[in-house]
């Protein structure tokens, strides 16, 4: 009898990862009789160390369809890093006991850098203990920062997201700025690579339109400079629209979102790093200003999400249980670009080793020499990752989210004491 | 030989506040004969009192077409207040002068309620003064402020796009809340009233579902109340999502967002509610949190605008030209509710003297007893205003918004001076 399927989802969630698990679920549920039930996990790897398994055997094929356009972790993610197998050999021993009792052969883990190596390590319950399982990594991060994949679902929606908010938010200040808002401020997320800030700098169509200026977190940050780019384009066009990654820092390491303000009480204020360049703007510049910060609404914003992105994530999600069913183990599915205009791309795989805790930070030449833009060679990386709409079902003027039954799958060992 | 129009667009811009000058501009082409040219003021009744026009019959009929689907305002806003007769003479002299030079029998004015103060002076140069002009007001604003209207166009689209990013941040924070972030904070526009935040309110379908704490300007903020709220809400749901107006305050009138923080230089920390109310909930509380700060995205978000919003802010466009073309003066165009469900509405008008400087406020009906949410009473209202997509054209995976030529029109008086 065919043996059953782990899957679960991990770290920061995007607006397509519930796309993967439909690819998983959908691919494992056409090959019935080669592979069992898909179990998910429920909070990601957590729900194998507590044998909390979700059975989506119980979910309608409509229920598995709707993850396709659904945003958010349908299974619940976590933040959690697996020691070594010699610094905690509890927690392998325990996964082996649960895999056993639920009779699990295949382990797909979709996740940044951090899962994938934890899909690695739980492989080497395979080659190092003994117990027979097939693992399979799932690309997945906004961070972008994956190496051997030519990009990781979740970007696409967040950069064809960051760039949208900065053309429509550019149009709103060019209109504001004879009487109001000068310059406005967009913080994205991005805190180790400046690859979601870059994406902003597609909203520029021609020569002088937004955003005038992008802060990554590769280029240190000299107030001086930024200051006076600032006022020459305030002075130029009337106003400036400007991207700051929440990871821009100065040359000595400091983050600028800890630059060291204080609430009332002296207590350490709450980051942002948008709101300390509005205040630099003020101070030394005497502009008025806005500011925003995208948050969680970046990567959860399944309503604007890259088509592109989308069908990559159902796809890498079909590819992982294609691998494990063709014999492959202990690697990671990985997207493959053959070509960028017309964009072209086919689905591959790299060994999880080589891919877990390596990171993949944006190449320089994709930053212009200002230090302020990108270039042509990013546009050409970065435009095909954002094409094409897939909008969610929409009803009572909302999109209309599916939300899963999630039954728990019962248990059958005492609970783990870690 | 037909006068001429003036149209101009005033205060904050909207999402459709263009969707209203196309129709203007094409109700007016559409009645040639009996209307001269449209000439647009160059950032509001700035072009007029500098006799910065804009020839709109340079543009052809699909730039004006695309105007339905473009955020911001098209030619440029301003925030300015016209004083009255008595105050400076002087600019209502020169109104006329401008609008003797280039013909100019109609004057349509798009803004909120100080724009409609505006619109109501102009009309004086009629009453009081004798030069013979016909003047209409058309309603715009997010703040959804106006009288004697049952909505303001912009208003639906902000709704939409602020209860759709409650619902897909919700997704977001469940999934992470087990080991990571368990409260989310998504400020919002509103400094006076809570419309927009208890728009938010509306991404909730079933009982216990995000946002599980709106904060209105309406309601006295209370420490307690809302750390003993969120604190309930964690220890029941796992996480608590939390809409926050910009306005809100304490009993004593004071602003959260002047809450006293300073920078390393003791300088006063520029606003944001949402770091405010983080920085509470992690001292008191202890939580992980994220928040988020939407500003002008949220009402620039022409991508995710409502179909009845955009289509009500064409439909005041055009009615304000019917109602000049028909002998009316001195009003502003309204939108009528016939019926809740299904929902039904007609245009109307409205005398400006009886909308300008009144603002109307969210009735205490639409607010729970326990002061953090919305009641049916509100929903029943606000669901209407955020029904139906009517999505932009899209090119290289972006919104494909119109930029027209602004052509100026020749000056033919010398420079104002002030």
């Amino acid at each position: 009898m065919a043996r059953n399927a782990f899957y679960a989802q991990s770290g920061g969630v995007t607006a397509v990862i519930n796309a993967t698990a439909c690819g998983v679920i959908e691919t494992a549920r056409a090959n019935r009789g080669r592979i069992g039930n898909v179990f998910a996990g429920r909070n990601g790897i957590l729900g194998a160390l507590n044998e909390e398994l979700i059975d989506t055997e119980q979910e309608t094929a409509e229920a598995i369809a709707g993850l396709r356009s659904t945003p958010g972790g349908a299974f619940g993610s976590c933040r959690y890093k697996l020691k070594s197998l010699e610094e905690n050999a509890k927690e392998y021993r325990r996964l082996i006991d649960v895999f056993e009792a639920h009779d699990i052969g295949y382990f797909f883990y979709n996740g940044g850098g951090d899962s994938q190596d934890t899909a690695h390590k739980v492989s080497q319950l395979g080659e190092r203990l003994g117990y027979p399982i097939t693992c399979i990594g799932i690309p997945k991060t906004v961070d972008n920062d994956l190496p051997l994949t030519d990009t990781c679902p979740g970007f696409g929606s967040v950069a064809k997201y960051v760039a949208t908010s900065v053309r429509e938010a550019a149009l709103d200040v060019a209109s504001m700025c004879e009487t109001s808002t000068k310059v406005f401020i967009l913080e994205v997320m991005g805190r180790h690579a400046g690859w979601i800030a870059a994406a902003g700098g597609l909203a520029r169509r021609h020569g002088d339109d937004a955003p005038h200026i992008i802060v990554f977190p590769e280029v240190p940050f000299d107030d001086h400079a930024f200051l006076g780019r600032t006022r020459d384009v305030v002075e130029q066009d009337g106003f400036c629209v400007i991207v700051v990654s929440e990871g821009a820092r100065y040359a000595d390491g400091r983050f600028l979102a800890d630059a060291g303000t204080t609430d009332a009480f002296g207590h350490a204020q709450l980051g942002g790093v948008a709101p300390v360049l509005a205040q630099m703007v003020r101070d030394k510049l005497g502009f008025k200003f806005h500011w925003a910060v995208a948050d969680y609404l970046q990567r959860a914003a399944r309503h604007i999400a890259s088509a592109t992105d989308v069908e990559q994530a159902y796809a890498v999600g079909r590819h992982a249980v294609e691998l494990a069913l063709g014999g492959r183990n202990a690697v990671m599915a990985t997207i493959v670009r053959t070509a960028d205009q017309p964009y072209a791309w086919q689905l591959g795989e790299a060994p999880l080793d080589q891919v877990a805790n390596v990171e993949r930070t944006m190449p320089a030449s994709y930053i212009g020499a200002d230090g302020f833009s990108i270039t042509d060679a990013a546009r050409r990386y970065l435009e095909p990752l954002i094409a094409g709409e897939d909008p969610p079902a929409y009803s009572g003027g909302l999109p209309d989210y599916t939300v899963l039954r999630n039954a728990a799958v019962d248990k059958k060992l005492a609970p783990f004491e870690a």
